[in-house]
């Protein structure tokens, strides 16, 4: 059940790092709907490892294979599943983790969960390899939604302090976010870009990491798409994130910020445009009200804390001595996870937003029919 | 489905602010539990209006009454669910939203979800009432939590940026939780406490509004509980927090503050206690790892926007004549609605870990077994 | 959960035979839908005891109180709850199942499930009773799908070996269902049905019970509607009517009776009629092919066990003495529950069919747009 | 969402019959269970075709690759997913069914569900072969329920109305049914299974096929296993069967039968058993009461259509001269399915029965310390 998400879209997520194979079952698509695979694998791409700077030097093809609800590239209304063999493993790198559990990774806790016997190689099943299936669902659900105008894209907002110009809550466009959600590592401010990319090679070359905030954004959305309560957007979005290894907040429009308002200055005026349709002065809300969509640009921002797996020596527990120990973590790591995180983010985005799109019957089952 | 939530533990809320009555059942809780009405009570009353400072002058009984589930005091293993009648309903203040949305409400959204057919009086379903029955939902199941030493409790974190100091992350205890959880609108530095009364009766006297932050933990709670990916406890209980009208944002340990940190700085060193218990000596996770509970304080953050409905004219449109418009809105509305929210933010980090509880097969169908 | 069903729509029912209510929760209905609360009450009352032969006289008035979903006769979109009151409770009756089972009866079952905190007075959440809140949940459903030409009714098709004459699978209409499913046990033989009656009020003389059997169909369901598996219409179906008390056996179209016939027979050849729509000329599959509804009448069959509770000496044990011992069953009971089953099976056809079309977005999510 | 299944255990099937594979995601397992695959692949041995009288020569290797959730034959605790390749596609025999749907399939009916979209190509995801998974995930629950004493079996009741011996519904043990769950087409009488043989050799000699019914059952469960209303085991046996294509009927005890029964013939006698436990002196229903296990043996029955492929002209619908037409089907077919059902229906009742034992906590999350 633990990676099992959804209602009528519902998803599910296997495999386990050093396993044979990771991936998902995505299980209420419509059918009829026709699917780029060159386009999926541009999203794969971007949270790949090794093309990011401070990156793992572990490189995965990362191909999704379908072996369930898509044929001659379209989407036959079968549950889709994709495998995604684990080609590039070395698990001689993890044994001593048997008994010294990694301080922040779920070493400890896993093994407590599962009694010892979750397979702990790579990070097992709490690995953040396990984003790949989740990257590739969401790569499937957002091409949907592009066909109806609804677009999504991110920026990296912050590495360690360093903060990139946040997104234009009122006036984003699509352009905009077209012109981030095709590549690996993207922030408005070029300048701050390389500030970062510095900062994370700092920080390797310290043997240490950072963390990041990513803020990310869908335009196109129709007003009135969510539910109250627990079928909220936020509601469903972070349950979907929060599955992300290394996630630690998430919030929407102002975020954390908006409590530091007065509610006359975070209410967001309304007003009729030009052409008739509502907007609102400003977007302080980041485009949910009552769990609904406004129409106005869908805000977030997502914490990633620092990886976990450093090259400095940590204290830790010995679990077969039961002594306090020392660890020094071999293997390959990224030093900043936050920075491959983008497409994960949007992927989550995706799904929950077909899904809530799919609850009200914005599209029938076979879809196509309400497609532009 | 909407306002339907769970696993082994299902929740559902019913109601809108003004209908006859709002409510929730609660299916598939232990059988046999001892449930004291009088500490239910306790918990409604703190969310009750009128109790604290910039309060609404809406008065309302708030007594659950329990139509199923429950006999003699105890739990029977049957959905309980509990009804609570609206009892002070003044419909007459709303008459005009129908045509005139207030901003940062769900009045606009909701009209456009169910096509104008929703019941806008009082924020109908969207209203914060609807926090009641969940708070009577929490109220229930930290009971059963209590009896196994797990103990929930929050204090007011910020108003308007005026801090509290924050909960010690690492040696936090039941007693100090229990000093502060049956109490409405606590804080640990009374000098700040005393401001924030100040700032909200300040915002009052404005016809204006402040937003804030409540930081919640559980302690007790035995490591190992949660699991990884969707059914992290990050995923279940933002999932239940984000069905809270007015939030914004959901953290855990040190929340966005996290990215701003080394892996040096933010990884959690391990150590055997003398008792021979696994600790860690800082709790910059908020005592979570891969969605998992380590056995430290449980920790997060819940950003609340200050309340919507203000008593300053504001832009909005005309949904009659379709041209816009201006607002005055009248009618009892909290200045701050963040002091009200501590049991609420409670009641639903209750509720999810006795689900993951239940999942994990912590305690049997008839739970008392298990009980200290 | 053990009370909780669905997907887009899903049901959540409440309470215990002697407790305070019962009641249901509906969530994710389409707004705006007029409900007719005389039609409702006209189903309440086909299931209410003491109309039909040999029912027990235990009367209630058992008017569902709509508290939340409905404003001005038209669904809100909010979970439409309805509350019955418990008016005419008899406890004194019960006392001595306490430690003397009822022999057919989940009073042990549900002792052992519950650890013996079930409340037992009148069955507890195993009553029959229970089939009221989901007879309200059907009453509402039935006049949505009724809006868009789908009509749902039964007949008794046995009791007790006299069988009815059974529904034309091919050419049964809306009308003929309309003349059945607005009156208690209806039949399509008069005459059988006045042998029913006997062989009902010579049971109840002897302190003895019958069983029975329901046949129900609904017509108008167009082509499409279900999805392969675990969401079929049989297991959507069948999940809801197996939570119906005495319920044994449940098939559809031929059900048992297919299996001894040669696929050249059971077959049901296809063809276009004169209006260009596909029809079968047989319909030995119930209407229903890979899950999915053919627009055939949708046929399936209930079976239901003789009521366990009889005047009648039986054997049971003493669960306080822990020896063998005999029993003689006081209070009001029917003689054959099957006869009042009729808008329960209905009903949840109805619950089913309802959620099967939202899934399907076959209806907006305020749904009066595609309503004839 | 409509192959997808479960409460705290979550099942999901995939594939098509002739994409690149099928197979499944069973999520909540109880982690450190030993699995013996030799075990498992006899289950799937007795599904797979070509092995029983009639069956269709298509032969599948059937070979599960666990790629998630199993290490060093053990449960990990991760969601378990097993993949199986289809290696003996033909496609090219099913190409007219694009334009002429076989009569009794899901030809016609998919292809309206899903708007044409659907892979038609051996019955696609509508497809027997997709009970392989199934079977797959049966065999792994029932390894696990085993250990703790619950044994599962069935044997063929009844082809083309050649019955077989009923079970002994009170005095059934665990190695009867242990002689007949490890063996494809299965009887108690070999004589009346000679006979059955006979019968399909008849059919498929007359280019027809013939039904049959399976009767399963369960020993060694508990008292006290399963909830009331829509988690009952009946509707959570049935939700998993209906789920298998060609089922048109399934009953519980005595069944469609119990309905021509008086409550004193009915209902089961109670008594203490020399050794103390609760027996009942006759078994009509099955085993559950109130939808909770009795400790009696659990019975059930499932009824199979005469698999609709039949070489016999047929008559049926052309979709592109939109004319009626006839239709002879060629390709591999079983003259009876009903005789590889065995495991599948054993699968299912595994599955359920192990799902209700979690969500009632009767092992914990890691489950080993409650086995034998």
């Amino acid at each position: 059940m633990s990676s099992t998400w959804g209602n009528v879209l519902k998803l599910s997520i296997f495999g386990e790092s050093h396993g044979p194979a990771i991936g998902m079952v995505l299980d209420g698509l419509p059918a009829g709907e026709a699917i780029d695979l060159d386009a999926v694998q541009v999203q794969m791409d971007r949270r790949a490892p090794g093309l990011t700077a401070g990156s793992t030097p572990r490189r995965e093809a990362d191909l999704p294979h379908f072996v369930s609800g898509m044929l001659d590239g379209k989407l036959t209304g079968a549950p889709l599943c994709a495998v995604i063999e684990n080609t590039n493993v070395k698990s001689h790198d993890y044994t001593n983790i048997l008994h010294l559990p990694r301080p922040s990774h779920a070493d400890y806790t896993g093994s407590v969960r599962y009694g010892g016997h979750n397979d702990i190689r790579g990070g097992g099943h709490f690995s953040g390899r396990l984003t790949a299936p989740l990257t590739a669902a969401g790569a499937v659900c957002r091409q949907i939604l592009e066909k109806r105008g609804i677009v999504i894209g991110s920026h990296v907002f912050m590495i360690h302090n360093i903060y990139d110009t946040p997104f234009d809550a009122v006036s984003l466009t699509a352009e905009e976010l077209n012109a981030l959600n095709k590549e690996p590592f993207t922030a408005l401010d070029l300048q701050k870009k390389r500030e970062m990319y510095a900062e994370i090679a700092r920080a390797q070359a310290e043997k240490d990491s950072v963390g990041g905030i990513i803020e990310c954004a869908a335009v196109g959305l129709p007003a009135g798409i969510g539910s109250p309560m627990f079928d909220s957007l936020e509601s469903r979005i972070a349950s979907l994130l929060y599955g992300v290894p290394a996630v630690k907040g998430i919030s929407f429009g102002d975020g954390f910020g908006i409590s530091g308002l007065c509610g006359s200055e975070a209410n967001d005026p309304m007003y009729y445009a030009s052409d008739g349709s509502v907007k609102t002065r400003t977007n302080h809300n980041g485009g949910i009200l009552g769990g609904i969509s406004t129409g106005m640009p869908l805000l977030l921002r997502v914490a990633f804390k620092p990886t976990a797996s450093i090259a400095k020596e940590q204290q830790t527990i010995d679990c077969v001595s039961h002594e306090n120990a020392s660890l020094v973590i071999k293997g390959r790591h990224d030093a900043c996870i936050a920075v491959r995180a983008q497409p994960v983010v949007e992927a989550a985005v995706a799904v929950a937003l077909l899904d809530a799109m799919l609850i009200q019957g914005e599209m029938t089952s076979y879809g196509s029919s309400k497609a532009q």
